[in-house]
């Protein structure tokens, strides 16, 4: 289970917009190279070229013509299809011509339910809100009929003004005061980045119950990256225990053993162990054996993270997979585990704690 | 030799009571997860159950039985024995039934000296002085009567207060009216966890010139893990640099490189490698390996930390004696250190470093 | 190509002073121990006696006894010629006896060219300027005289002051009265360590379009190893994006991740790969493992951060070729890599990304 992906666009790419999609960067590459010279570049090429009829490792002009060739529809279809992911859990919270949970469901012939981005809902609740009143007033609204049909909220406060956040919820008159400023100085679509308004969003999200995945580790490409380690979130996670809510820290990477060590000490927290992977590519081994040293091995979830290409599914899945499979068995050929226990730690990972967190049967 | 461990509990331990034990969280794990599916919990049924005549692995509950079935005393004799300890300094600074270092030396057929916790010191010298004159003289008698018998002291003034102390010793003004303020306000047996009196019972034991312990790395379970980050101790190791004074950075992990870096910059800084090996069990050669990248190979300490349950000691002394055995072996079979220089230096790490620093002939 | 290093002594050298050379630390190593039994100790008793006519991990005494037998001249001639590098970028700014460029080519029988250290440049310029006026119309004149000569410019900023320098040009008003007040308190030889005078020197090499080298990672041997941390340079990187000059970040270790993060995301800026392996030695291949997972593969350069003995320029050169061929021989194994790819990208780490960034030919 992809516990969180976006979907995949629809439109035919060309070699330089496939290139641009395989990371997250400030501006184009450096002349001379090339985003397909980095792990997720070679991953990609080891992984998908096979799904669609080539050798591994086939040269990207090559790979993007028979891409080209079957179409944008045929190859995502084969391409999600060859992934081995059966359930998507789809934040639909980016711009772009992205497919939704259901078409992604379609074309993948597996399940998808949606997690929803709780800076976007605000958004959209401004875009339509004539006063502070009517605008906290539906936006407290749409957050409890998200709550009843989404199996997660999503935040990227983080990505938006860094996890050095005041642990508290805001007070009302504080928040009236931030919302009147917001929609005052905002056009249409404007982005949430106020630092109360982001408190207050998680706060409304916290009281719904549903588990609240938290984006940590990278940001904004070109922001500070400690600005965004886990470790800043403890004081709102402390914040946050016993209250019945579940906490997410997605990606995690390079603070990743921080995201773990919180999972371990917080029962209500969980790490993600699945974009990290896709970053990483021929070290997913060794990075997701870093998230097993401190996080409880119920405490860990698969994602992939993917966004715009079916292959960042599929890169996602397959990396997760073979290196779930080298960490755990190399542990039971040492002795250190007993095969029984790396057979169900691996059933949990990959799928069963995801089950039990989003309670989906 | 472990040189940083702590007794072990006296009486019969249920599933539940056992489970607790096992790792430093905030409140009970999470439904449907359980502390044995962590690292520890593998290592514990992995290294312990054969001690106690049962098989690897077996499941908790079997070893519980055993365990039960021998009985606490009996148990925790074989396991302590088996651990291959020789010698354990015990920091006889935690609260609960736990056996001092004569009872620990009985059931593991070893020797046990004491280290002396600095901030339990300060309170029971407090829970008996009436006045701030009678506190401070007594603490510093106290302090030097510690010295004549402990081969350390140890401190958490960064679980309670984090490590970014200000480094240079507080002043006699400064320390009175703090500790006139601390007096006044705490009940008996109340914590030490003003910075300016932790900081004078820290100075207070540089200048008895017995090795000093300082926990780095995981501080309490829900604080900020990056507030005992051991970089923050750079400037008070430098304050200290060239008094005689040892310190020993205890655990280290996540941050056990900064540590490493330390141990190598100063001499007197040494690393302790012990500790985060029984939280990463499967991973501990790799955590080994990290702190061997920086730390002088003179520098480097084994300990156990174990604290309650006799299977922490056992694990700490196995999982370090494979790991370093690994570590080494594989840079032996490479051709990158020479067999005799493994050898030399798995015996520093494992005893020669720990006798010179301790002073224990 | 080795793109970062310095000259190496011209003096017969003794157990103690060779010692004291492979490390940089505050004060002697501890009673008992030694500077040999450190990873980098290590690697040179492994790779350097073979090229003076010895057997690996000879011991210290029985090697310095021969290189002091074939003299300081020889034996550097043999070494440097034994270590593969074919080019050597040499920062020119460390005090001490040491060759310069030319002299390290003739003994190498290889080439080099000059780095020029910012710090040293504008100390250079002050001893030489009696007003502010005439200090700033100099050291602007200096700063296009080295670009015109030089390869690289170079910056200590982050280990005179830490990287958490305010990223925007400072104000020519500011500049003067820093300036100002600099010149008057300094002696001849005073360095430089103003933020503002840093800040502008490094922008006055920015406008240079030569690429700028940071040193980041380790600062000065005592000082707090967070305030190098690269991640501290993303605003000062971001303010210098689309100007035209590459920005290298040097050493990185231990946060070598962060050093990659940012050369993955900003085009302009490129990791260094080569010091941190120096210091690591027998886990150069992991360490170099972790920078090849965010850094694309065209923005990773070798060097080897030598100073002062020809065995660190070996070492450097050895450990790097040896991880390089250990990692990406093993992704090739497992399938991860193809062959082809694997040789192009390591063409690219130990030469072909230097010439391009550098401009040589």
């Amino acid at each position: 289970m992809d516990q969180y992906c976006h979907g995949v666009l629809r439109t035919e790419l060309g070699l330089g917009t496939f290139e641009a999609r395989l990371a997250c960067t400030e501006g184009p590459p450096a002349p001379g190279t090339t985003l397909f010279d980095t792990q997720t570049g070679f991953a990609v090429r080891r992984w998908c070229p096979p799904l669609l009829g080539l050798e591994p490792h086939a040269t990207p002009a090559r790979y993007l013509a028979r891409r080209r060739e079957l179409g944008v529809l045929e190859a995502g279809r084969r391409l999600l299809r060859g992934s081995g992911i059966t359930t998507y859990l789809v934040d639909t919270g980016l711009p772009g011509d992205l497919t939704g949970p259901g078409e992604l469901a379609c074309a993948a012939a597996a399940e998808a339910r949606e997690i929803v981005r709780l800076e976007l809902l605000a958004e959209q609740v401004a875009d339509t809100s004539g006063t502070v009143e009517s605008f906290l007033a539906n936006l407290a609204e749409a957050v409890r009929a998200a709550a009843a049909t989404a199996v997660a909220f999503t935040s990227v406060a983080g990505v938006r003004h860094g996890l050095a956040l005041a642990p508290e919820p805001p007070g009302p008159g504080e928040v009236r005061a931030a919302a009147g400023r917001w929609l005052a100085a905002r056009g249409a679509g404007g982005e949430l980045s106020d630092p109360v308004l982001l408190r207050h969003v998680l706060w409304s999200a916290v009281a719904s119950e549903l588990p609240l995945q938290l984006h940590a580790g990278p940001g904004a490409p070109g922001a500070r990256i400690d600005r965004t380690d886990p470790a800043l979130l403890t004081d709102f996670v402390r914040a946050t225990a016993g209250l019945g809510t579940d906490l997410v820290l997605l990606h995690g990477y390079p603070y990743h053993r921080h995201a773990a060590h919180l999972a371990g000490v917080f029962p209500h927290v969980y790490a993600d162990s699945g974009a990290a992977l896709v970053r990483t590519g021929a070290r997913a081994a060794a990075v997701l054996a870093e998230i097993l040293e401190l996080a409880p091995f119920g405490k860990i979830l698969f994602s992939s993270g993917a966004q715009g290409l079916p292959e960042l599914h599929v890169v996602g899945a397959m990396l997760f997979r073979e290196a779930l499979d080298r960490v755990l068995g190399a542990w039971v050929a040492e002795g250190a585990w007993s095969p029984g226990d790396a057979r169900r730690v691996a059933g949990l990972i990959a799928a069963g704690t995801a089950h039990r967190v989003y309670r989906l049967g």
